[in-house]
């Protein structure tokens, strides 16, 4: 329990770094930093704070309750962006929108789809899961089969290895972060183990690869190295504690953490245990770039450390000086987010943020530093680390080893190439308003 | 990383109490007691399990992406219980459909909620937060102000008082765990903390209580200890990662983590720092339930440990012997749970689940115990260890102290008391249907 302190009488807070960066122990529960020196709430007399408003809705009452319920009309933010908002007969990208989030979870609602031919409707009643290939003993389960099965709940992030692609652009492209980075969500997922299914089956220790094929009328299908499958590998049936939105794999897919999106098989049908990899379309093709050396960069499944700041960002406006939060996500493929670090100098000076409590592996973390706003330009940017040793690498560093375009790229939408991991940065100016910036 | 083992040729795991029940062990990620033993999935030929059906969603394109994805249509169960169906104008509550989720968190969709006046439909832009009283410095909060502020994330669970008072019965009342134990849901929160809006109004140090109002028509308003206001208490804004819903205290709401729900007050509008307890109507009449001795239960604010089985659970059918997972959710407003025992014949004897991990204090763990049903009668039930060093009641105990109806309640609607927290027991009979019991 914290030890309960009197307002306004306590020492500054140091800064930590420049622009205005807090030492993070502003917002360890003690309002000492904010008296006066906050002020973003407005004084009032005694006599003015009995005289509460009274809207309508504190005077009539309020509206019948629904069986489910959503999210309240105000609240216009909450949709995701759709890359195809026609529903055209191909490729459909629907972004989470981060900028009107907070904490760790994305809302199944909002949690991020790609669909390269539709979403499947499928009968869960219907469905089968097979299991075959180099194994003693082929097996078939139905839905109901595998409610019966060992299960375990973990969070943890999705992330398209496309996402945060615009930052290839050789000059930042102007957009809300959910735009920007609105292919990666997280959420609590719970299945059964997949190790436990290979082993039922009698799974051939030596064979190095399994093919993971989704119902889907494509049937998008990826090679997955066996040692990922006994690793942390599950066949997820529920997402954020009910069943798996159709969008996001109904009734069951293939969860592989840390691994790029697309090998996350959705609709799986079909596990088949084989001593290649398939070498499939989303292998040879998609994600296999090519490097500025002209080398293709193949059969690179780990979504490596990265974080950037959700608030304040690009299209929100700062209407004055004074105390605000910075927060963003972090997260990482190869574990757990060990350390943030904010710089509102555009990366000349560092402060370390705080982040919430527990840090999980291969899971958002939510990261918050304290800052003091003067008025005056500032670069606000993010630099995570994991327990692996990985860090988020400065932008020049990234684009002398993977490039970036030739020209400007236009649109929030293009994917001139994958696996984007370093730094996000917001410039501000001495009016408040927020640009995507390279600092 | 878990070790590969190859299936079929390890030990049997031990059993660890009566009736089937296996130790935990067997969940951890080695299928070995499941191969052969297990059985649930189908054995195919090597050329069957090539032969894959192709229903016509494997077969066409699918539906087009929509902005905000919904459950598939498919899941019946994704809705909330209405006491109300109708709409009346009285109290509606909503609960929250157990026997159909997995997990730790509950969609934001289906969290359970009792509104007394009907939902505010509240403009976000003119809502205002007051903290007066005594204080140095009446303050009025926009919710554009507390943006600003620091904010913690974290689960917790809220619980109506109310919730699980069928079990108050004399005789079990027969209904799906939902409906029985529904008032009960947990979410991971966002807000700022309350201690740092009191401190920047300078609260003053002897108060020992505060009011806490709410904008609906009701005014639903609760005294609370100014102790819980400066332990966790937060101002909370955001629900699994989105804007709190309508029903759940849109656009802000006092969360009292681990205590009863009424006092987590929705649509906070007014915190008033006051020197006794204000003996509003919902502490002095609903909350304050009369004992065996004639005595009232006053001022009882702690949800206390428990613990249910959500699945195999009433409604349910296990249609042959075999494996099955017992899973269930236990939680306690004094803390962290530590240990849950469940026992498959009745209470006789008892075997220590599986929890996932991370255990938060005061949010749902998800509990898991590996059971081979024999087909005989069965009688499963659990109990929940916080690190309080709280127990879960025998039932026996329970209603010594706390009483039970003379004569059988007939609706799980009903609430004859308040704060039940024994356990939960379900019967299953020889053809694998599920009765809720008295064990």
């Amino acid at each position: 329990m914290k030890k309960r302190k009197q307002g306004g009488f306590a020492p500054p807070i140091e800064r930590v770094a420049g622009n205005g960066l807090l030492h993070r122990r502003a917002l360890l529960g003690s309002g000492i930093v904010f008296a006066g020196a906050l002020g973003t709430g407005a004084s009032l007399t005694g006599a003015a704070a009995e005289a509460l408003i009274e809207p309508d809705w504190s005077l009539y009452p309020g509206a019948v309750t629904p069986a489910v319920q959503t999210p309240s009309k105000y609240e216009k933010e909450l949709v995701r962006s759709l890359s195809n908002p026609k529903g055209d007969p191909r490729t459909q990208h629907a972004r989470t929108p981060h900028q009107a989030l907070n904490g760790t979870i994305t809302p199944n609602a909002l949690h991020f789809t790609i669909l390269h031919s539709g979403i499947p409707d499928i009968d869960p009643a219907q469905h089968r899961l097979v299991i075959h290939g180099m194994v003693k003993q082929p097996l078939e389960f139905t839905v109901e089969d595998l409610l019966r099965y060992p299960m375990v709940t973990r969070k943890h992030f999705v992330e398209c290895g496309g996402n945060s692609a615009p930052l290839f652009s050789s000059e930042p492209v102007q957009a809300p972060v959910g735009l920007l980075h609105g292919l990666v969500s997280c959420a609590e997922w719970t299945g059964v183990p997949l190790s436990i299914l290979l082993d039922e089956a009698g799974a051939d220790p030596s064979a190095p690869w399994m093919l993971a094929e989704g119902a889907d009328s494509l049937k998008v299908s990826r090679s997955v190295p066996m040692k990922k499958a006994y690793d942390d590998a599950m066949v997820a049936l529920y997402q954020n504690g009910e069943p798996i939105m159709p969008g996001n794999g109904y009734p069951m897919r293939l969860l592989l953490p840390g691994y790029e999106g697309n090998m996350n098989t959705k609709y799986l049908r079909r596990i088949k245990v084989i001593n290649q990899p398939a070498m499939t379309f989303y292998e040879t093709r998609n994600y296999s770039p090519l490097l500025p050396d002209g080398k293709a960069y193949r059969f690179y499944f780990v979504n490596e450390v990265k974080s950037f700041i959700t608030r304040p960002s690009f299209g929100m406006a700062l209407k004055a000086p004074g105390f605000y939060e910075i927060s963003g996500i972090a997260y990482s493929g190869s574990g757990a987010i060990t350390k943030v670090a904010v710089s509102a100098d555009g990366g000349k000076s560092w402060g370390e943020a705080a982040i919430d409590t527990p840090v999980t592996p291969k899971a958002f973390a939510r990261f918050r530093m304290p800052w003091r706003w003067d008025g005056q330009p500032a670069t606000l940017t993010s630099r995570a680390w994991d327990d692996s040793g990985a860090v988020q690498p400065l932008r020049a560093d990234f684009v002398a080893a993977r490039g970036q375009t030739k020209e400007p790229v236009k649109s929030p939408l293009a994917f001139p190439n994958n696996h984007y991991n370093s730094l996000t940065a917001w410039g501000i100016d001495g009016k408040g308003e927020i640009k995507h910036v390279y600092a």
